[in-house]
């Protein structure tokens, strides 16, 4: 698919989901390439997919990463780097459409038996492993908070419920109640973005979760994809928390407050679990830069 | 009206509200004594009306305390007695009357210009207060959580928008990103039923505003008459709480867990406003003692 | 039993026990009363029954309720006086001698199915409990701490496994372990003395098992007797922590610090249930002037 | 000395100190009551006094309790109600100018040989503690902050080096790294106003050292005449913060915020020192009760 | 020592400890490649080893590290890849062996004068660093747990004493006690298996342990050989908790919980003292990474 | 400028700053290598320089840096080797003198309009972040510690006042109080000395500043080049916490206790912003390594 294609796609939400837009960034990069693109070119092709949705962080690391794979085989022989290229891309686009799979597979090891376990919003990541963790026959409740305002509670129920694992619907403000009296041992949560000094960005309502885990001596677990990582926060550029509609909360004519995402502090996170990996929050510096090969000098 | 049709208005929720359900059981509690009832007949007509509602604590309340005044005169001179008693009840219900207009005039003292101020579910007491401070000229702000799943919140906006008080409206999940990004200063919640430990019960979500509170350096301030501080929890019979119909989260066949109420620890509450004036939490035990003549010897 | 006997058998030990010291120490003090003694001859026999455990708090307040009653009805008619004080003084010891029943009744009522509870040390007042609510039918698990150096979690445990509660001993190493995985809800210990402030000497372990709970969302409820409560801490006359023979720890030539028992802060205990119902930890002031007619005025 | 004398010192602070100023008070108003005023010319000099320094909680709380005690006697005998009320009087204003005695020999108590003390500003009240202790042979070491901006650290400093206390000075910003790494073992501070929920005002820097003392596992002792608890506070009516001249900060033009005082919450106190003895900060309220005779009803 | 030998000494306990073990197969390991095992019969070998012991993160450590060894080296020139290999295996070897030595000098340095001490457990690397610290001249004090069951603490207090250190042995419930109470300023602790987010298994009791410290103001200082990382919890595969004979506990007939380690939380560890210097526990990551050249990709 | 003429400008602390000391040793060193000193002869010059001022961190580390690029380079083709190593040491001055204006561009994008930041002493950091934020028109406000007994605070108030930021000043005791009621949502601190584990030293108060943000909800954040982390830390060899002269607190014969610096609990750390970027303080380890080549090993 050309890159004028996916970035309007992207632009419309036909295309979603922060891994599934990376994969569709790497793609048509690597289509760009394939059709002979100088790195001129393929900086331009980057900025028209990178404008298609400005506040993503999966999408410029999709991009960046590209296009540092063609930076630094630029030294090598002319005859062989094209080649070294494309496989580097091809193996880079490969990682991203595994890595919900490592995800599932090794957040399913930190799942035991009778574990009761609390999550938000609807995670990808999040379901894969408790799934995962049904299949392997370990036997635990989950707890699903119903995440107003769009309630993504009613997703991951169904999506739980349908593969036979024993989930229970909360309302968010049930969330501390559960921990205490249903005895609580694990909360898993997704991420939107992960900072360099560990701090996650995701829906609203999973800061309070992580303050509350920690209070009740709950786990708080954080599963994502890398891609999430953001390397601008490097810099300092923070992710600007969105405002939704009004409507989202109440069909009324009021003055309503509705950000979309909050900002879990990372002393609330015993670990990330990633595909490269289970890692504590405060190496997302490390991954920034082995797997981005980011630097600001 | 007489005792079985109070009981009765109470049970079909004709009458409802703690406050409103004491003064209408101490009224008809005070018509039997004029009406010249024995005290085996009173505490029978207490217990018709104590079966009515066997849940909220400030109808036992009401009907114990008239029951103590009337213990009290025994042996004063009969020919003074009934109408000691007569005066004593009445200044009882004068006082459950006036409780309400009290805690707004104490509570308000404590609103300053420049509060934001964040509360859960609608709370007369804390909505009196409010409406109170602004009338005396206060300028502040006030962020209402809807409070799933019956959204009480949105009765609290409209009371308080309808007063002209500057109030927002959020869902309960924004309510720690809110406090620490809006600058909350205080924290004003009602309660159900206050422990003689100072621990308190309220609508669920309560118990987690108030530890996010504590958190984030914002002040948790209870406002609450003392008809609803439980003389039963001295004996360590403590409030069930109620799990109610799961269809108000979640109008599917599916598996909920709704509890309506949870429990505040004292440690999260930086004071309790009362129509007898402030308190620390621990204080309830005192209040008990002092107001309701209550003993275990 | 003469005032020098009973003196005698508390000093070997022979009565011991903080309750049974203190009812012994008042039936003394009772006979003397019925032997005609005068006031100051009270004060001496007091003097004599106080010097022989200077340490147990329950000992003075027994002697001092007894001097207090006496006080109390100097100005009554002397033809009355006696029999009044008689009958105080007679109301006081049934009252000390029913407190460990009552203290069963209201703990038993905290209990709730399902529970996991944790203990350390041997206690009554928390046996009584356990076993009353056991009896009560309601099925729940206990984690009893074993107690260095003297091993009382196995009398904890004997006397539990023997009325068929379902007991587990740990070492005391295990506590928190156990309270993390095991999902302990609550932990009940005992008290050796309650100072005025809420804060409560029990045996060395209590106060990190106190801190433990606080940090693991698991209720902390200490039972004890108000005779436990020390009037001497009212004017800052703090327990010495008896540092006890090292021969108890390792029966070895070695250098060994071995203190008896340790001070729990009132804010990790959230009620103590005592024989007059249940109170915050603050209130230890309010009982100490209620119920002994403490002053400093 | 004449009310509107005494008012007029008050006003020029050629009367001052909390406890200074009651009992100037009190003696102006016996004074009053023995030159024969009606219950009406004892409120009018009452005021007047008041007006003199409309901030200090002693003060009011001083006028208040004499015209209580005026109150109380109404109802009795005119022939005895004038010396009864006289007598009362009386004790009222030798308990105030005992009280710092008590305190200093009820604080004494609390001190033990080998404690490392941290305060802060210059306390009456601490400062007699701690100088009663050493002279009953105790040996300790005391670190006193410098307390900016008027550096009362300094006659901290001078009074106990003079009574041959070891005290060391220290800067404000040093306490946390004292407390720490010289091992402090408790916090001695005074107190300008005790609210009615155990929260304290103090100097400013005083809510700081309670928080460190928390955190670095200090106890932190109040140290305060019952006379400065404010039952104002049970209104809701909280003292005003003094914002002091700038100048007192830094002799040049410059943007300055001076707050003169601070708030310490009670979960950072570990008890109260008063002339009536020992009590938790949540005792507050029943203080104020028992000895103002004060209510809302 | 052939292979089969050394498994059978692991297997039977006469090779013991995390160290020894590492440096037995890793020499068993050597002795292949000297004999000209290929890389399959290396992993057969390693495979055997492993068998012995499954539980210690030590041994597949190793082993896994020579088999990295020698899978880096295949591309190299076969004439010099062997001596290559070689080489890297015995300086990996002599690292090993020198760990414990390198341990005690870096940990020797945190060591100050006037410190005082508290250890859990019977550990070589803080006894190393505690014994190198005295012989240095510097003079503190030691608090050993005695740890029950099986009283490692006794070997503790044998082997410093032995060296001269100022050792007291307490029981593992006065820790609490003896921090707060005689001023402890750092706890030393051992490690079982350090995972890759920082948390650490160690001896029952050192949780608790941590988290007195980290309420106390006492630094937690981890203490451990490097080739205790564990990189299976990269993978999210954790240690399982051993529950060792109830003998140990009490020897009697009884329900009885014994686990033997338990989880420390990376929050209560201030640092991690390793032969490869000192890190912050979050550093696992990177020492797994660098170390062992682990990687999941 | 020769060797010796810079230790002397050092030691006289006419040079003086953490990072205007270690450009002025690179250069130096930089001058011995264009001089054509031996690698013998440059450690020699390194130790006169060293010698200058023992405590500063950035000092040896400048000079480590340098002998690590001359040795990186020895086994280079001598005909290039001095000409890589001259351009790699220009390269690290170069990056010392742009790493301030780098740390203000990185932490100026971290104020949010409407922020309220609080800072303590005097920081070069800290500083230019603020102004380069107000240039780029952000609109906040400061609250600058005045920071006893120096008073570095006057210099950061007049240096922002300058720049036209608004800017107020306040005690240092008043920082937790200027939190709490004027809503701060920030603190900027500088740093003197970063260690591996993440530890920060820095002016006395700014531990208990982090420990009150912490309390606060505030966020800590520290700004600091790399130059001032500390590779002798990995040895366990911390900084002695100068005590300077008592007459910076007094100018009187007293006991003083004058610490200059303390030490913040990584805990306490947000995130430290530095010329290579932001990064969690636990990232110190790894920054440790990559920027200067440290290794134990």
């Amino acid at each position: 698919m050309p890159v004028k294609e996916v970035a309007a796609k992207i632009a419309s939400m036909e295309i979603r989901g922060a891994l599934r837009i990376a994969i569709a960034a790497a793609k048509a990069m690597e289509q760009e390439i394939l059709d002979g693109a100088s790195y001129d070119e393929l900086v331009r092709a980057g900025d028209t997919l990178k404008d298609a949705r400005p506040t993503a962080v999966s999408l410029p690391n999709a991009i960046n990463y590209v296009l540092h794979i063609f930076d630094k085989h630029k030294s090598d022989d002319p005859s062989v780097a094209r080649s070294l290229i494309i496989a580097d891309v091809s193996d880079f686009i490969a990682g991203l459409e595994s890595s919900l799979e490592k995800i599932a597979e090794i957040g399913s090891n930190l799942v035991e038996e009778g574990d009761v376990i609390l999550t938000i919003c609807n995670s990808n990541t999040v379901a894969s492993i408790l799934k995962r963790a049904w299949e392997k026959g370990k036997r635990f409740k989950v707890y699903a908070c119903e995440t107003r305002p769009r309630f993504q509670g009613h997703i991951t129920y169904n999506d739980l419920a349908s593969a036979g694992v024993d989930v229970t619907l909360i309302v968010d403000s049930a969330a501390y109640y559960t921990m205490v009296h249903k005895s609580v041992t694990k909360a898993f949560v997704g991420a939107d973005t992960v900072y360099v000094n560990g701090d996650v960005v995701n829906k609203i309502g999973t800061s309070q979760v992580a303050l509350m885990a920690k209070h009740a001596g709950v786990e708080l677990i954080v599963c994502t994809e890398t891609i999430k990582f953001s390397p601008y926060s490097v810099s300092g550029e923070l992710v600007e928390i969105e405002e939704r509609d009004q409507k989202e909360v109440w069909d009324k004519e009021a003055k309503i407050f509705n950000p979309a995402f909050d900002i879990t502090e990372k002393e609330h996170i015993n670990m990330i679990v990633t595909e490269v990996g289970i890692i504590p929050p405060e190496a997302a510096y490390q991954v920034l830069k082995e797997k981005f090969g980011w630097s600001l000098e």
